[in-house]
C-alpha cells in the first residue's frame, strides 16, 4: 500500500508533468525575435531600477549598452559608479538639471531635454548598442519639453533588434501603444509615507 | 511690454517655486534612516531586475550585496555573468532546481528550497552585508516549500539596517504585511501575449 506522502507526490508529479505540457506549448508558440519597445511606467519604484537591472543582464552577455538620464543631474547615484566597472560596454549621459522644481526654469528645463533626446538619438543609431535606457523621458514627455509624435516615431522606427527601455510616471497613452512591454509599477505600500527617508544604495 | 513667453516662463517660475516648497516640506518631514523589507510581486515584468539595478546601486557604494536564487537554477542568465565583475561584492547563491513543473517532483523541490533558506539565513546574518535578494521566494512560498511563519519572522528580525528585497508573483498577506515598501508590477502589456519568445539580455 503507498503511504500518504507517495500519493502526494504522485499527485503532485501528475499535476506538474499536465503543467509542463501547457508551458511547453506556450514556449513552442513564441517564435518572434525582436528588438523590444519597453515601457516601466506608473507610481510605484522600481521604474529604473528594473531598466538597469536588464541592462546588466545585457553587460552579462558582452553587449553593450546606453543610457540618457533625461532628469537626474546633479546628484551622485550608487548605479553611475557600478556601472563603470564595465568600462566602454556602457555609455552614460547624464543630461538632466533636476527636477523641473528645482530648476524653476522653463527654458533651461526644455534646452536639457533637448539635449538629452540629442544623444538619445546618436544612441539609436549606434549599431554597437543593443539597449537604450531612456531614464524619466517620460517626465519629459508630460511637461511637453519634447515633441510627442517626434520622439514616438523615433522610436518606433528604431533599427532592428535594438531595445529601448523607457522610464518614469505617467506614460503618454501614444508611447503605450507604441511599445511592445508595458509594465506599471504600482505602490502598495511605500515607506515614504512611513516617514523613512531617501536612501544611499535604496534610492540614489 | 512683456512677451507670452515671458509671461509663460514666469508663471511655471512662480508654479514650481510652490511646488519646491511643498517638495521641500515633505523631504523634511522623512527623518528615519531604517533597513527596508521589500517586496516586488505582480503578474508584470520587473520584480528581479528591479532587485538587482537595487544590488547594483548599492554596490556602487562600496557596499556587499548577496543573492539567493529560490527557482533559478539549471539555466544561465546574464546577470550572474555581469554581477561576477564586482568580485567579492557580490555572494551569490543560486540554489533552484527549476521551475516545479520541470522537476515533477515535490520531495526535491522542497529540500531545493531550504537548501536555498539556509543559504539566505547565513547572509541574514552576515555583517558585511548591506542588501539581500531573495529572488522568487515567494514562489517557495506560495507552494508551502518553506513555514510562512518561521519566513516572516526572520525578515521581521533581521538585523538593524539590512536591507531585503523579496521578489516573486503572489507575495503571501503576512510577507506583504511585514514589508516596508511593496510594489506590484502590473502586466499592461507583455511582448509574450504577441508571441515573442524569451530573449538573451531580456528575460535571461
Amino acid at each position: 500500500m503507498k503511504t500518504i506522502d507517495e500519493q502526494t507526490a504522485e499527485k503532485h508529479k501528475a499535476k506538474m508533468a499536465k503543467r509542463k505540457a501547457v508551458q511547453d506549448a506556450e514556449v513552442a508558440g513564441k517564435t518572434v525575435e525582436k528588438g523590444l519597445l519597453i515601457v516601466n511606467t506608473g507610481p510605484g519604484k522600481g521604474k529604473t531600477t528594473a531598466a538597469f537591472g536588464l541592462a546588466l543582464r545585457m553587460i552579462g552577455y558582452g553587449r553593450r549598452v546606453g543610457v540618457v538620464q533625461f532628469v537626474k543631474g546633479a546628484w551622485h547615484t550608487g548605479e553611475k559608479d557600478a556601472f563603470a566597472a564595465f568600462g566602454d560596454r556602457v555609455v552614460w549621459h547624464t543630461m538632466g538639471e533636476g527636477f523641473t522644481w528645482e530648476t524653476q526654469d522653463i527654458k533651461r528645463d526644455v534646452a536639457a531635454a533637448e539635449a538629452a533626446w540629442a544623444k538619445a538619438a546618436e544612441l539609436l543609431v549606434d549599431p554597437s548598442i543593443s539597449l537604450v535606457v531612456l531614464d524619466e523621458l517620460n517626465i519629459a514627455l508630460r511637461y511637453d519639453y519634447l515633441d510627442l509624435d517626434m520622439v514616438v516615431s523615433a522610436l518606433k522606427n528604431r533599427r532592428e533588434g535594438l531595445h529601448v527601455v523607457v522610464t518614469g510616471r505617467n506614460a503618454k497613452p501614444a508611447l503605450i501603444e507604441a511599445a511592445d512591454l508595458v509594465t506599471e509599477m504600482g505602490a502598495v505600500k511605500h515607506h515614504f509615507s512611513a516617514g523613512v527617508k531617501a536612501q544611499q544604495g535604496i534610492e540614489f
